[in-house]
């Protein structure tokens, strides 16, 4: 499948990425497509070395590959430092817009007579905005979607169908939440009794997102105990992702599908937190670190470590661990070896 | 609590199952039970050899158990080669068929001009039908469920309340989709600049799904990059379950709870990823292959293979080196003897 | 960011704690907030001893501690002997109520005509409320909800956002269902064929909710194949938690974020199953046990015991086995050093 949304002259692209054209540079490309699917008028671009093969057979009108790649392809061939990066510059010239209902508010949508709506704000059929909301200029509401009372979210918005953003919460510019995602729910605190019976903590905190924020679909993020629960400016989160109560995510933190990080816990600017990955409550991550996929963080995690493994540990660490594991059957072995040459040196003796 | 929405004569389903019935087979069987919940009139099963006592006190006025089973029951008997199986099959005649919203569109769902119903389609309440979709014959969309423009969805659909179907999704025939699931947001992929700074990368591609595909609640499967994101004839996917982008998934794979996929990787047909695994991304899971629970697959599987653990291995090995690690108490001991009769000896020599 | 629905004098909460103040007890007390946080007028606590700097600074006016507590603070002191639980108990006090919509039916939703609403009911906009369902008095179904046909729900119940509550569930007194949540979604259950195909089992099954039950954003509960999935009084689970047919879970337990349990296990009385915990099918966990963050458990674990690891074990059995790992170089250096000798003594005797 190829995604034709306009057409663009090969040497028109070349120029935008800074670079020249081997082939013809006069042809027009019409779309963009992977190496395989490929068909005559697209670009598409050699991801992998290993792909050589399907460069060669590719339908493609033109290849984005690395500057030392010297294999043969019939396409027209541009050479560039990132082929997947600019791939991904010439897809965002391709892209069509991402879908948005009509201008304006559909008639089956329930709005409360005090919202507070930006220019070109645009809301869907059969969404709820509570009373008191404020919604930026050029904001999008899809269908079904429900903004609890007193929110406030920036401009240009897009928050798609079948999202819940609880009252007051407070949401910055340029925020995507796709469906399903939860915002603001309560934080999960009891006190508990002598007899193991629990009693429901008041969450009478807020969930406060900062600008250019992605959130994943059926992610969670929990309003705080009191004070606010904290999403910085530029994180990007991933799908079923659980934010607790009070947790503060840093700046352009980067968290991974199925991440759950427990209350109060601090995660530093440009972390990573890999897939599936688990954060123990009140741990503080310090900015850049990353935590491997799975990793499950008991303790804090230094600025700029690389952590991996359950507890997890310094990546280094964790690799010699399972070496040492590995090594088990050998040693058994050495022990038995030992224990037969030092009988012969007993009975030698005896 | 037993099920009874219609009633049959004990000898018919005697016939029915290819067996005969050991007592009173005129008997009536009014709804199906658990061994310890049933009453007179239920059919029970025997699940397990272990129940022994349950099968001889149920009040059930039937029951399946294995062709060999010898123990006292004061229920009619029906042997069987699989109880559990053949149960399946009883509950499927006795079963009410599943709820749904009454037939035509409910007049407060929001329906667009131009979508392609077919024969005898049902809308609920509060839904949302964007422009361009084509709903199959006898499909049912529930309540307060979202379909984006130009998505296709086959016959015989069951989309149930709370769930977002995103634009160009292609669905094929008689899938079921459970309530809060996500099908076609946004693949998770941005370009990152010098400063850690990430822009999102168009997902312009779509998502692709069988027949016969029934998929859990709170599902979230993305959208492609480019191209598509495939689920394959048959599927079977479990709830809370992550599918990234590009992610292919062959005919009849099994993708229990908790799972997380990442992007591109493909699973192989009739392979069974069991609950809470997770797949790292571009990794080949080969066809019939099976992954444990809590399995995190980090590098290609073979088709055929039974993988656990993490990073996932042969089970075998898995097991070995378990079993490594339990010797090592003992292992420990053998080096302290070692050290202390080798003591003895250089003590002896000096 | 404090918290200031309402204002007490310092001394009056001084007597419902039952202790006194060391300070200007006639302050007025206008709302709460963190140590760092607080400003004049707010009351605050010691989480940690730790904190002590922060005690020392904080513009808070006064601050629960524990009894024995003797650093430095310009605010009014109030020992206690939990000063977290004791500020748990003034948030109650301060906590503005949850925020409601207005009392009635919201005229945009749909509403069966033989529904039977108690006293005091609210249900707001675009929620459905199918056939045959009962509402208990005082309960409130947020906007966008959806709870379908026969199903009851006792007194006071809160069902936010985007919930999905599917046909017979029956849930008591006092229970919260945080948004997107899904009760009653189908089991996961198919026969196979012998060339690998699933046919789905019909789960004609319930849920059933006991009182007091809490139950978090994007849970997933499934019905009973047949019988019912049973949550005990007084439950609390948090979000993203997966929930399969037939489980049972005891009165008090706590389940915390994305654990997941298989079908058919049984949870005890007052257990507690920590974050990303997983639990095979058919397991039954003790009253009273832990399992530990991540624990994967695949055999039954006693009353009263903790467990953590996978495969999840008695917490000692899991810390030994930890050490035993960490002390694998030693191991191999011992090893290596009995080689050493042993070639030695070898040499002297040849």
């Amino acid at each position: 499948m190829s995604v034709a949304a306009s057409a663009m002259k090969l040497s028109e692209i070349a120029d935008r990425l800074g670079t020249t054209c081997e082939g013809d540079e006069s042809r027009m490309i019409m779309g963009i497509a992977g190496i395989r699917d490929a068909s005559e008028g697209d670009l598409t671009f050699l991801a992998n070395k290993r792909y050589a093969a399907a460069a060669r057979d590719t339908n493609a009108s033109a290849i984005l590959v690395p500057r030392d790649w010297n294999q043969a392809t019939g396409a027209a061939v541009l050479r560039v430092e990132d082929p997947d990066a600019a791939f991904a510059e010439v897809a965002r010239w391709f892209a069509p817009p991402a879908y948005e209902p009509p201008p304006g508010i559909h008639p089956s949508a329930v709005i409360a007579e005090d919202v507070q709506l930006g220019a070109d704000v645009r809301i869907g059929a059969l969404s709820v905005v509570e009373s008191g909301v404020h919604l930026g200029d050029r904001s999008v509401v899809h269908p079904c979607a429900y903004i609890g009372p007193e929110t406030r979210i920036g401009v240009e918005a897009r928050i798609y169908p079948q999202v819940s953003i609880r009252e007051h919460t407070r949401i910055g510019d340029r925020v995507i939440i796709h469906n399903g995602a939860v915002i603001g729910s309560d934080g999960f605190g009891y006190t508990v009794d002598g007899k193991g019976v629990r009693t429901k903590i008041p969450q009478i905190g807020i969930v406060e997102i900062g600008n250019d924020v992605e959130i994943g679909a059926c992610v969670t993020i929990d309003r705080a105990r009191f004070g606010k629960t904290v999403i910085g400016n530029g994180v990007k989160i991933d799908n079923l992702v659980q934010i607790a109560h009070n947790v503060v995510i840093g700046d352009h933190a980067v968290i991974v599908s199925q991440v759950g990080i427990s209350g109060s816990t601090r995660v530093g600017k440009h972390a990573i937190l890999a897939g599936q990955a688990g954060v123990a409550g009140h741990i503080v991550i310090g900015d850049g670190a990353v935590v491997a996929a799975r990793g499950g963080v008991t303790k804090d995690v230094p600025a700029g470590a690389f952590y991996s493994d359950y507890p997890a540990m310094p990546h280094n660490e964790a690799r010699k661990k399972h070496a040492y594991i590995a090594r088990l059957p050998k040693m058994k072995e050495q022990i038995a070896e030992l224990e037969k040459r030092l009988k012969q040196l007993e009975e030698g003796r005896t």
